[in-house]
Order: structure tokens, then sequence, then C-alpha cells
């Protein structure tokens, strides 16, 4: 069985894709006469061939109650197995509980990677870094204003003082002793995104906050690409799922996920990396 | 209808208690032939008598999967009306994500209070504000080991520099417009409660890490009460869940409850405060 991150690298070399699409359900939104599954199959299906993977958040789900549990379980199915399903969980809780969460999240929703916060440290991290065929991305630099709040404020390290998101990338870089964690960074500060690039070549950071956040592809890309033009994978959601309330809403998220991939793969091609 | 923190001050003032018990099942330690609702239900019943609250943590019910969620739906309703439930969550996602979360816990699983992360900021936190009737406890300084590795590290904040769980609580403090704000503080951690304690006289802390973690009664509430020789929520779960695995578990669960609660208020008479 491939790892999250051999699953990944295969299916954004198979896509030619860095683009992750975010199932994240949203009952008003719904084209008439849809239903929950049945839009997220739809979408599924419809876009498929043009992403590396697919990242259902679990707060949108959780929203719609019991049955909610049930939609993001059948939803996960209908994702084909060479796709990688990112659960954005962001959890963060001491250590037998953090191993209660792993469990939900790769044992009992059977998903390749997950979101955590690094609030809690180290050791509540370790229970989710336990799973090495699994995915860890640590949240970072969000994408919201609220960011500047905590994760920018100078933090005193070692007789260093660094902005408190580099110390959070700098530690998650050490305790990635399995290879099996990358980075929460937000396509909404691409100066950050670089900073963090420069000095983590090699951490593949999850990008949210394209699109109807504001995220600019080519800014994103400039500042965050790795030396292999990937390292990234670019989350976007609304603009996809929601890009006709029509009843050609498949139709239309496929060739909006067609167009996205291709305008991220025009910019790996000609841009300057930072 | 009452909402949180008047709840919880009845139920203290009925009970005279400041013990929580945390619902927190494990099928691993469950008395041989007991279901787990039973158990849950068991439990409720046993030491409603002598707790002001009652904290579920979710991920005990999500690693069980969707038979999780209908636990958790029918533990909740298990609770006598008169006491507040605590959903501890963890939850800090951004702006709409965060209200999704906000609307499962208050909405879907009607609990009265949450607790959530602020390492996303005030935009992360606001959705679950906005709920003026429930409790939303920002986590602070918490009770593991980990702590160590953000929470406590010097941060710089206009021109003063303090530890970054200081300005965690200084900001929960200023984002505190409804007043149905408050912390959680370890009870591992004595010095920083009390540190938090007069910085913040009139806010509630709520209090895991007793027993099982450590925590030590007398240096918690030496430190941690306010004034009115409450405003500490002290969290047990593992030490009365478990507390005999035999079929007599829920009546040494309910003795334990009781004995806690008569040490906690023996300690109370006579502490002189920190």
């Amino acid at each position: 069985v491939p790892s999250f991150f051999e699953k990944l690298d295969r299916a954004m070399t198979r896509n030619r894709s860095l683009l992750c699409v975010g199932l994240d359900p949203d009952p008003s939104k719904l084209p008439a006469g849809a239903g929950l599954l049945d839009f997220n199959r739809s979408i599924i299906e419809a876009t498929a061939h043009a992403v590396c993977a697919y990242k259902p958040n679990l707060a949108f789900y959780e929203a719609l109650g019991v049955e909610g549990w049930h939609l993001l379980k059948e939803t996960i199915a209908c994702i084909p197995e060479d796709i990688p399903v990112i659960a954005d969980a962001k959890r963060g809780d001491i250590g037998n509980t953090a191993r209660a969460y792993a469990q939900a999240i790769f044992e009992q929703l059977e998903c390749d990677a997950v979101t955590v916060s690094p609030y809690l440290g180290l050791d509540s991290l370790e229970p989710f870094i336990a799973y090495r065929e699994k995915g860890i991305f640590i949240l970072c630099r969000t994408s919201n204003t609220g960011a500047a709040d905590f994760q920018d404020l100078a933090v005193k390290s070692d007789g260093h003082e660094l902005p408190l998101y580099q110390l959070v990338a700098r530690r998650a870089s050490e305790w990635n002793i399995h290879g099996n964690v990358g980075l929460v960074v937000g396509g909404t500060c691409p100066a950050e995104l670089g900073t963090i690039r420069r000095n983590h070549p090699a951490m593949t950071l999850l990008v949210p906050g394209v699109g109807a956040q504001g995220g600019k592809l080519d800014s994103i890309l400039a500042a965050g690409m790795d030396r292999d033009r990937k390292g990234l994978i670019i989350n976007v959601s609304r603009q996809i799922l929601y890009a006709s309330t029509g009843s050609d809403y498949a139709r239309v998220a496929s060739e909006t996920a067609e167009k996205i991939t291709r305008e991220i793969n025009d910019i790996r091609d000609d841009v300057e990396q930072v």
C-alpha cells in the first residue's frame, strides 16, 4: 500500500496537477434538487482527472449532525483509490486524546492525511506522526486576518527571535523524523510562504485561501514551489464547487478545475522561482 | 432559558461542587457486559448530585465512528437539564468554517459550552463567541508536557514581553465582550494558574489534568480560586469513570465523585488564597 506522500506524488504526476479540491458541502448553495451525496459524488467524478488530492473539511459535515458523518464516510468512499484524501480537521489535544482523534481520522474515516494544530506542542502531534504512512499537515501561517494575532508575533527561542509561525515550521521540521510531516500555509500571505519555502526547501505545503479568500496563483507559485516546481498542494473549494448553481454544476466544476490546473501549470512552466 | 454561566453557577451552588466529570468512554476499560451508552448513563445518574458540569471529549466519540456520534447525542440527552454540558472539542478554523463548527456543537449537539484553540486568532473565535448564551473556553496553558513548546515562550506584543499563554489570556479577556469567555488552564501547572488568576480575577477557568495526569487539588485551589472561592471548573475523568472495573462501577464512581467534591470543599473552606 503506497503512503500518502507516494500517492500524492503519483497523482500530481499522473494528472499533472497541484490542485486539491476542498469538499465542503453547503446545503444553502446546492443546485436545486441535488442531494449532498449526489453533489459530492458528481464533483468528484467531474474533477478526479484534474486534481492531486481531495480535502473534506470536517466542520461542514459535523454541522449536519449524525447524518453528516454518514455523508463524510460515503463521500470518502466515492474518491478513487489513487487520489489521496486529506481530512481538514485542525485537531489538537493531549496525548491519549490525540490518539483517539488519530484513530477517528485514519482508522474510522480511512483518510490518508490530516491537518493538526500546533498549540499543544509535540506530544499532541506525536500520536498522528506515529502513523508513518499518513500525512500530517501542521497549521503554520493561516490565511485569515486573525493569523496575525499570535502567529506573526516575535517569540524568543534558543536565544533567537523569530515570528511564531516560523518557529512552528522549524519545530515541525525537527519533529519530521518519518518524513510524513507538512505545513499549512495560507495562499493570502505569499511573503510568509516564501520565507517558509526558503527555510524548508523540501517540505510539502498545503495552501488554502486561493479564490474566494483572495490568494493569487502567480504569487503563491513563485513564493512556494520547491526546486522541482512541486511541493505545493493548492486547495480550492467554493470557486469550483459552486462555479455554477444550475443543473450544469458538475460540468462547470470540471471546466473550472481544468482551467485552474492549466493556469497553475502555465505558471509552473514560466515563472522565476523567488 | 438560562445561559451557560447561569446554569453553571446554579449547579455549583445547588450541588455545592466545582467538580466536572469528563465523559470520555474507553471501550477497553469498560466493566464486563456494560455497553457504552449504559455506562455513560449510569455514570451520569450516579454523579449528577455531586457535579457542576459534564464534559464529553469529542475525540473519544469520533474514534468510534458514526456510532460514536449517535452515542454522543444520546449521552448528552441523559444529562439533566440543569447541569451544563461542555463539549471538549478544541476546534479552531477560519471564519466560515468556525461558524460550521459552532453550529455543530451548539445546534446539532445542543451543548452549553465548548473548548476552542486560539492559534488562528480572533476571527476564528468570533463565530463561537457570537452565541452569547453559550460558554467559550479558550485553550490557554494546557496540562501536557508539550505545553512548554510554544505556550511558555516569551512573545513581544505592544512593546511588552510575556509568555504566549499570558498573552492569549489577555486577548481572551479583551475579546470577552459578552461575558461568555473562559480559559482552559491545566491543573498540572499551579504557578501558571496563579498568574492567570491574578491577571484575570473574574474569569472562569476550566481545569483538566487532575488525578491521572497528576494535578493536586490543594495547589490548584490555592492558585486558581476567585474571591468568591469559585471561578474554577475542576475536571476529573478517568479517576471517576474507571474507579472500579467491576459491576459496582457506578456506586464507586458516585463515592469517588462525592469524595473529590468534599475534598475540594474542605480546601475551599480552609485554604488561604494565594
